[in-house]
């Protein structure tokens, strides 16, 4: 009975993520989802990442949190149009808050839309947005087990960027293992390692984005 | 609708936890559960708990993981019986998990049980088990915005450790701020500030635990 109900439910999901898809495409938006436990560095990834695209591309962002404006307040200095979803508890984003929030970006006038989910390793993987690529962060201090402990995650994300590579030193990382892994669940995910802070590896991403998002706009 | 099914779950949730919490009282064992986001640090903390605690105290453990037997591999080594249940997907422990996991533990031979949630800042808080303690853990490099942005986990909580104080240097973390803002929320809240590497600050938390195992065992 529980199940049922939690199927049904993710497929009335899966229903509206592809109508906002279809939105997508009618706007030529490319679209990202960016997932992660809480502090991996999702915002200041986005930030960085906005910083090297803004002058190419206009921006916009959905923000996902629990509760807080932090997030947004972060993006908002960038420059870029942010609306903040507060889930009120929920752990994940799911389609419909992100049709909601649509209405509330100028979406003629935008070329990327960035959603940033819930601080959260679990839940957000089996929600569909509607988005082009699943993008999801693991930061070094989390710990190289755990693709092997939240395997999901890993086995729905496109593209996984292993986070704060400056840290290395202070960590028993075990890199390899951790590509090793996740090739394992998911062979065609393409990996990126970088720090947001000293910017190593920052490159290898953004030449993999752009030409994802030049697509979309053809 | 699914606020009501939610509802109704978390309803028979909570009153399978008092049964739990009626069977722990009848052995006299003491229960603490701990949770945090992935990579915060909960397992080190408890190998380091329980090598400090098991000549005083017979202890045993229930490991939640969505995937893998690694946590319970760590807690083996330590010597005292653990099972592993992994929730296959869920993002949390219910208290229906852990009565199955305590037909699998000696009671009648223990003092002590401690339950590691599934790594998760958002969605365990509100699913009671039957536990004396729930003690969260948040970890430096996570960043000093966490209470902010997942003030539920921080509310329920009766005991924060703030982990990995050793990498203070490292990280832009304001303590007094994070004290702050969680005693707004919950101002009986235990904090210990510790560090699982350099054991600065653990014997506080020993301190604190231990009066708190004597009291149920009387």
């Amino acid at each position: 009975m529980k199940v049922n109900v939690v199927r049904d439910v993710l497929q009335r999901n899966t229903q509206i993520a592809e109508e906002n898809q279809k939105i997508f495409r009618d706007y030529n938006i490319f679209v990202f989802n960016v997932m992660s436990s809480p502090g991996a560095g999702k915002t200041t990834f986005l930030v960085q990442t906005i910083e090297r695209i803004k002058e190419r591309f206009r921006v916009g962002v959905i923000e996902g949190d629990v509760a807080s404006q932090i997030d947004a307040e972060r993006i908002k200095a960038t420059g870029v149009p942010v609306i903040q979803v507060n889930t009120g508890g929920a752990c994940h984003l799911d389609a419909s808050m992100v049709r909601k929030a649509l209405s509330h970006l100028p979406l003629s006038e935008l070329e990327v839309v960035i959603i940033e989910n819930v601080g959260n390793l679990v839940c957000p993987a089996e929600w569909k947005l509607g988005e082009d690529l699943k993008v999801s962060l693991l930061s070094v201090p989390e710990g190289d087990d755990k693709p092997m402990k939240y395997p999901l995650m890993f086995t729905e994300s496109d593209v996984l960027i292993i986070n704060k590579i400056d840290l290395l030193p202070h960590f028993n990382f075990n890199m390899d293992q951790v590509e090793k892994v996740v090739k394992g669940f998911n062979p065609v995910i393409d990996i990126f390692k970088l720090s947001c802070t000293t910017l190593e590896g920052f490159d290898a991403w953004l030449k993999f984005l752009i030409p994802k998002i030049e697509e979309v706009r053809k």
